[in-house]
């Protein structure tokens, strides 16, 4: 079913052309990721790390961009998990302006699982891997854009 | 033949993994955008928006995330035209250890030509197609990593 | 009374000490401004810069960093009015851990009233005075961090 | 005496009023730190942290910001030493633009000297006092702005 998360998009993430400079689009997915698990898994990112020994460092990503984000505007930041795998996870998130389905964009990040001890991959423990199905959806839903 | 710039690694732009948090690389190719412009084109990024009325957002990107990179790492980041259309131009990044040919993580990014004044796409005009094509390389001279 | 929001502090937000990066302190005070004109004064920032042609560039700031704020640390990010001029207007913030009276840091950051079209210094409406007033403090409320 | 870095103002490093966030400025100061540190003092700021378990937290700092910064600004960032103590060290900042007297901004930025493996507070060994001596400069040597 997806997470989530309302932000309000900030003074300061405006490049020159006056619209969202990208690279504080791609923070405000890793922030969502980390409410993700505080809120919706039910563990806080940090808890996790320190306690499980166990991060998801990001090793591949593709974003679209469709529409410039302004300042004033608030994005609704959408995660769900598209793929599931013995060391790594797929999430895709999306931002919709607050409170309307216009996908203003899209990022598909894939996370190795990694001990934090060592930052090598390990495997996903079971019970993680459920609380990642929760939150899974079919690509098809994954949204386009248009 | 491509376009380097050695940019030291910063204290700050470090996460809790203590490696490179991976939105603040997607700004070190912006900024290596903007030094290509200056010191590779020969117009600054500011000076082609101002009097040119010509920006080139991002409208697609994909990035692989090979090795982590560490306070203390110089990297050389390097910029090449992989295509460029009518009004859309990829650039290829690609970031080494300074010195070394270890690849640490390379991006794809797509960028479509606009007006400043309207944000609406236009064509990119032939004077700057012509410096594009002096950083162009074949695709299979960008760096897979391995 | 001043105004308070909570803040989970950021995975993308620490350096190389594993701590808070104190330009990262400084960006959540002006979150927590946007926040408060938002959600405290009635007027989102964005809609007073375009509708009513004000807005508060900072020209003076001090700030004290009293004990390092690490990942996992949520922050009740506090912001009073200290002083209310002609043109200018002083806030104080200050961070404690979330639930508790343990300042971490505090803010006193000094702005200009401009007018956005010119980045003139004008007065203060007075519809706004009122509203500063409402969240003033005495000096010696601001926190001293022992 | 100094020690001066000439930095580009970023497309990214911009506000929605289209001048420099100050958070960004004060990014570019600890930059600059970082710089003086390899290239001034000769001993880098990451080596200095891992192999003397020395580093230098802000621990208060103030600002003025005399004239607005724009994109296509390039900035002679300027860094002394105000004071030496036991523990601690004060260090001015002042950005001119590029190749002129004209002082966009100064910060005085006030660190501790603490161990890396404990972060408390050590002494600062004399061979880094001398070093900061010879970037040494007296208080009526610190730019006002006017």
């Amino acid at each position: 079913m997806g997470f989530v998360r309302t932000h309000r998009f900030r003074f300061g993430d405006i490049d020159h052309a006056g619209v969202a400079y990208f690279p504080n689009l791609l923070h405000l997915c890793h922030c969502t990721f980390e409410d993700w698990w505080a809120d919706g898994v039910g563990t806080s990112y940090p808890v996790l790390m320190r306690e499980h020994d166990l991060g998801f460092p990001v090793v591949h990503l593709e974003s679209d961009f469709f529409r410039p984000i302004r300042f004033g505007d608030d994005l609704d930041v959408h995660l769900a998990v598209l793929r599931v795998g013995r060391s790594s996870a797929e999430f895709g998130y999306w931002m919709t302006r607050a409170g309307t389905d216009e996908v203003m964009c899209r990022m598909r990040i894939t996370t190795a699982a990694v001990s934090m001890a060592t930052l090598q991959k390990r495997e996903i423990p079971e019970t993680w891997k459920q609380h990642f199905d929760r939150f899974r959806i079919a690509e098809s839903r994954f949204p386009t854009g248009r």
